[in-house]
């Protein structure tokens, strides 16, 4: 396995990709128990996809890969605090732990606006740890936006 | 257009097809301004994916079919109350107009547990109505958790 800031420095490559394609950036890595990798990135834009954020893409992937609609034992990474949706994906999916980047304060749901990881009343919790990278993850968002209002 | 009830009877028709998947009997119809209809029902389990609850389904569905990631003036109505992820989406995909059948004490994110759909700091609200035709809603999951039980 390597370390959380080795998996985040991958979710970072993939948000330079969707950066590049015009998508917001913001990139996923999935460690299944083994450690095997899925990596994917935001792209609702260009798959014509409402639901595309990166860990909806990687958690589908790995899905399909591994024949399951469940993803028992499984690291989350993502530059970017998850919204709602895709917080609600980590909880179907049963992923034990999620590592994010950067805080969303205008629409993250795992600890900004709402607390969904660790809400008692829904069937699963995740472990959870923030910040890492935070700074390089922030920076490459904010990049982004002041570049697109030039 | 049709009613909501007819609306909600054609959700309840691909619920139906869902239990005889297997897969817990939700549907859901996503209506077009034009009027044009999607229809799909929860389907994780023969997908292979932890994402494919019938909300999200017919959301690609008809994102794919129009060729855009958002789902302008677009109604949808699913016959159970929609969990974090599925609100989640329809905040993204900017869908007008919610309606659902049967409330879920357990995981419902837009009247029982959350009301992400109203939350003023989210981007996008929705209007919403719950309880149509709420008894055969509730009614055809009861039935599916009671066969299973067997």
């Amino acid at each position: 396995m390597l370390s959380d800031e080795q998996y985040m420095e991958i979710a970072l490559q993939q948000a330079e990709l969707a950066a590049e394609q015009g998508e917001v950036p913001v990139g996923a890595v999935l460690v299944l128990a083994g450690g095997q990798q899925f990596s994917a990135h935001n792209a609702p834009i260009l798959n014509h996809d409402a639901t595309a954020h990166a860990e909806i893409q990687v958690i589908r992937a790995a899905c399909a890969a591994i024949g399951n609609y469940r993803l028992v034992g499984v690291q989350l990474f993502v530059t970017l605090e998850p919204c709602t949706m895709c917080a609600g994906a980590i909880i179907h999916a049963r992923i034990a732990r999620v590592v994010y980047g950067a805080s969303e304060p205008k629409t993250g749901a795992v600890e900004s606006l709402y607390q969904l990881l660790s809400d008692k009343r829904l069937n699963h919790q995740t472990e959870l740890k923030g910040g890492v990278l935070a700074d390089e993850c922030s920076a490459q968002i904010k990049s982004f936006f002041k570049q697109r209002r030039k």
